[in-house]
C-alpha cells in the first residue's frame, strides 16, 4: 500500500454486493445462492467448518514464518500433505470439497500436492487461513488497482530511468569471482558488485528455457529448490459483456462451483472496470487446469459460457469477448500463481531460499514473510534484499537499526539437519502407549512357539517367507 | 540376466558371510553384531516389524504397477507420504529409524519426500518391499557384475558398431514435424523417423544444463514430470585396503549405522573385486547427503574412516585409497539413484511418463514395470520402447503377439482426472460415523443459542471473529 501511494496509484474495492452462487456438495448438489460472507452450510458442515478452522487458525498462530522449522512439531507437519491433515480432521465430504476448491483457487494446486507446514506458513504469512480467501478489509481479495498492477513495475522503471532498465534481455549466466559478479545475456556482459535475482525459484535455477548458468555452482539446497519447487497451474479468463446483466439480476458475479466435466472454473468474480466496462473474471486451476489444458481454447470457452448461462442466466451467452491466459505456456514463467513446497522441502532445503550465495541475493514473493505469494510479499522481499546488498556494498547509508535487521536475518541458524535423525531417537510416546498391548501379544506368541517346538529355530524365516509370499 | 548372458558377462554373489554390524536404536544405542538375515531386534521391535511388513506386503500385492491409479484407494495412497503412513502404523521408534535408513539407502531420499503410492508401486515392481533390501536370490542386492556394469553399455555399443554411437554430443533440441523428427546437437542435426529418449525424466525435460528444447512443446503432464520429479541424493565411496582385515576378523563388511554428526554413511558392504582386491563400498544418502554435501572431501573421508575404525577396528585407519562420487555434482546427471514421485504426481501426471509424444518415445528405468529404478528396469523399458517404435515404423517385423502387447500398452486409458473431484462426491463413510456425535453437539449448541438469544443473528460472524483473533 505504501508503494501504491508513493507511485500515485489508486485502488478500488472488489465488488461483492448481491447474491453469490454456490454449487457444491457432491454430484447431485443443487445450485444455491447466499449473501453473507460464508455460504449457507448445513449445521453439520458448519460445525465441521468451525472446528476445522479453529484448529487451523491455532496451528497458524504457532508457526514461525521467518524460520518455519522452529514451529513446534515442524518435522512432522512438513512430512505430511495438507490432504493427509484434512483426511484426519474433516468429517463431512462437503467441507472436504469446499477446502479442495479453496486450495486450488489459492495455489493452483490440490491439497495432496502441498506440504502441510508450507500451507500453514503461507497462511500465517497472510495473518491466517481466512485472510487468503475473504474480501473483507485486510484480506487477500479486498481490492484491485485502478488501471492494473503492472503500473507498479512501470512507474518504478520510470523513477529509475527507463534507460537503466533493460527489457527483453534474458540473463543466461551469472559468474562470480572474488572481486565482482558478471551477468551475461545473449549479447552483453554487465559487471556488478552484487546482484538480486527476483524471478520465481523454478525460473532462477539451472532450469527451463530461462535457465541461468551459475559459476561457481549454487549449493545443493538452492539447486534442489530451483529444480523441484512446483508451480501451480492456473488459467485466468476475462469475459466481457455489453451490460453487467448479473448486477441487474441481483448477483454479485461471484460463483463458487464444484468441478465437473462440464464446468472448467472453480470461482468467478465481478471484474467490471472502474470506468464501468462490464466483465467477469474466472480461474481454471489445479486438477481442472490439468483436465482442460489439453483441450482447444474454443472448447474451454464454450464450456465456460454454458456454465455461466447455467449459473447466471441466458444473458451470459451474449458475451462481447473471451480472453484467457494459460501461464504454463509462458516461456519465462511456466506457471501461476506461485511456487509451493512439497513435503520435506522446508526440512531439507528451506534455508536455501533466501541465503545469499556470495554476491547473489534472492528476492521474489516466495521469500517473503508477510503475504508470501502475493504482490505485497514481492515488494517486502525486494526491500529486504536491497537492504542486504546495501549492508554489504555501502553500509554507511544504512541506519543502525537497518543494519541490525539485516544482520539478524543473515545470521539465522542454518538448517539443523541432525534434528531429522535425532527426532526418532527422542520421542517414543506412541510406542510406550502400545508397549503393554504388544508385550501381551509377544508373551502369547512366545508361549505358542514354546508349546510347539516343531516350528523350530527357523520360525523367523518361516514367518518372513509367509509374509512375503 | 538375459542381456548379461547374451553379452557374455559374468556375475558373482554379494559377499555376506560373517558378522554384520548393526548400530541403531537411538543416540545411546550399543553396537551389535548378527549373522542372520535380519538384525536381532527386541521382541517388541520384531513384532512391530512383522506387523508392519505384513501390511506393506499386502498393500504391495494390491498395486497395479502398469497403471498405479487402478490400485484400490489410489487417490488416498498418492495423497500421503510414506512418512505419514509410517507415523500411523509403526509403534516403536527403533523400527522407524530402521525404515528411514532403508528408504534413504534405496531412494537417496527420506520417507517424508515420497508419495506412499509411489513407494508401493516401486516395491511391487521389485516383487515386494523386502526384495529391495535383501541379498537373497531374486533380491536387489543379490549379485554384482564382474568388471562392472558399464560393460553392458560398452558391449551393446560394440554390437551396434561404435561408429554408430555418438558420445560427447549432448542433444540440445528435438523438433518434430508431420514427416520426421530432427535431433540437434551443438554441431549437427540428425533427421529420424522416431527417437527414444532414455535419460531420467529430470534430464529429459526443458531443464538443467542438459536441457532439451522441444518443438512443439511437450504436453503439461510430461513437462510437470520433467520439472518436478525429484532425484535422490547419494554419494558413493569406495575405500581400498591392503588386506580384507574385516573378513579375517569374522565381519562380512556390512555395516548398518544410524546417522550422527560423526558418521556420514548409513550402510557399507564388502566390495572386494573377483580378483581379490580388498575394498568396502558405502553410501552417504538422503538427509546425510544434504548434511555432508557442503563439507570438504577431506572432512567426509576422515569421518568415514573414523567410523569404520569404530565399527571394524583400528585396521580400518590404514586404507590405501578413498574415492567418492557425488552424483549431484554431475552436469548430465544431477542425482542418484533414481527419480521419485512426490504426493499427487501419480494422480496428476503419471500417464505422461511413458506416453509417446508424436515421434518421441520414452524409455529409462523410471518407466519400467519390473524393477523400476534398477538396471533390469532400464533394459525392460528399452525393449518396450523399441517395440513401440517398430510397431510404428515397420510393423511387419513384429509378431502378432508383440503388436498386440504394444497396442495394449499404448491404448491404456488416459488419466481420469475427473475421479479426483468425484471422489469427494462419493464416499462419506467417516462422515457418517460421526454424524451421531456431531448431531448431538449441534443440538446442544443450538439449545445454548436458543436460550441465549442475546447472541443475536450475527453469532456466526461473532464465532468467526473469535476463531480468527
Amino acid at each position: 500500500m505504501d508503494l501504491i501511494q508513493e507511485l500515485g496509484l489508486e485502488v478500488y474495492p472488489q465488488f461483492t454486493e448481491g447474491k453469490k452462487v454456490h454449487h457444491m456438495g457432491g454430484a447431485n448438489a443443487k445450485i444455491r445462492t447466499y449473501t453473507s460472507s460464508i455460504p449457507s452450510f448445513s449445521p453439520l458442515v458448519l460445525l465441521d467448518f468451525m472446528h476445522f478452522l479453529w484448529r487451523m487458525e491455532s496451528l497458524c498462530k504457532s508457526v514461525c514464518v521467518e524460520n518455519p522449522m522452529k514451529t513446534p512439531d515442524a518435522l512432522q507437519l512438513d512430512s505430511m500433505t495438507l490432504q493427509s491433515y484434512m483426511d484426519k480432521r474433516i468429517w463431512t465430504t462437503q467441507l472436504m470439497e469446499e477446502l479442495e476448491l479453496c486450495t486450488r483457487s489459492v495455489f493452483g494446486m490440490e491439497p495432496s500436492q502441498l506440504s502441510f507446514l508450507y500451507f500453514l506458513m503461507y497462511s500465517a504469512a497472510a495473518g491466517g487461513v481466512m485472510k487468503l480467501l475473504e474480501t473483507t478489509p485486510g484480506s487477500a481479495q479486498e481490492f484491485r488497482v485502478k488501471g492494473g498492477t503492472q503500473q507498479l513495475s512501470e512507474r518504478v522503471a520510470e523513477q529509475l530511468g527507463k534507460e537503466n532498465v533493460r527489457l527483453g534481455s534474458a540473463v543466461t549466466a551469472i559468474w562470480q569471482s572474488e572481486e565482482s559478479v558478471e551477468v551475461k545475456t545473449a549479447t552483453s556482459t554487465i559487471t556488478c558488485k552484487a546482484i538480486i535475482v527476483t524471478c520465481p525459484p523454478h525460473m532462477a535455477g539451472e532450469c527451463y528455457k530461462a535457465q541461468i548458468e551459475y559459476r561457481p555452482a549454487l549449493p545443493l539446497e538452492r539447486r534442489s529448490l530451483a529444480r523441484c519447487m512446483p508451480v501451480g497451474h492456473m488459467t485466468k479468463f476475462i469475459i466481457t459483456y455489453p451490460t453487467a446483466f448479473w448486477k441487474q439480476k441481483g448477483f454479485s458475479g461471484e460463483i463458487v462451483a464444484r468441478p465437473s466435466v462440464h464446468c472448467p472454473f472453480g470461482v468467478t468474480f465481478d471484474a467490471t472496470s472502474p470506468s464501468g466496462s462490464p466483465a467477469l473474471v474466472g480461474f481454471i486451476a489445479g486438477v481442472q487446469a490439468c483436465y482442460w489444458n489439453s483441450r482447444e481454447m474454443e472448447d474451454r470457452r464454450d464450456a465456460v459460457v454454458s456454465s455461466l448461462v447455467k449459473y447466471l442466466g441466458p444473458e451470459a451467452a451474449s458475451y462481447v469477448h473471451y480472453e484467457e491466459k494459460d501461464w504454463s505456456k509462458e516461456e519465462y514463467n511456466g506457471g501461476c500463481p506461485v511456487n509451493v513446497m512439497v513435503p520435506g522441502m522446508l526440512t531439507f532445503y528451506q534455508p536455501g531460499l533466501c541465503k545469499p550465495c556470495g554476491r547473489i541475493y534472492w528476492a521474489g514473493t516466495e521469500t517473503a514473510t508477510r503475504w508470501c505469494g502475493y504482490l505485497s510479499g514481492a515488494v517486502q522481499s525486494g526491500q529486504r534484499a536491497a537492504l542486504e546488498v546495501l549492508a554489504d556494498v555501502s553500509p554507511a547509508v544504512l541506519s543502525q537499526s537497518e543494519l541490525q535487521e539485516v544482520r539478524a536475518g543473515l545470521t539465522m541458524a542454518p538448517s539443523e539437519l541432525s534434528r531429522v535423525w535425532d527426532r526418532t531417537g527422542g520421542s517414543a510416546s506412541s510406542s510406550r502407549l502400545l508397549v503393554g498391548l504388544t508385550f501381551m501379544a509377544v508373551t502369547v506368541g512366545g508361549a505358542v512357539f514354546w508349546l510347539k517346538p516343531g516350528l523350530g529355530k527357523n520360525w523367523l524365516s518361516g514367518v518372513l517367507a509367509v509374509i512375503q509370499r
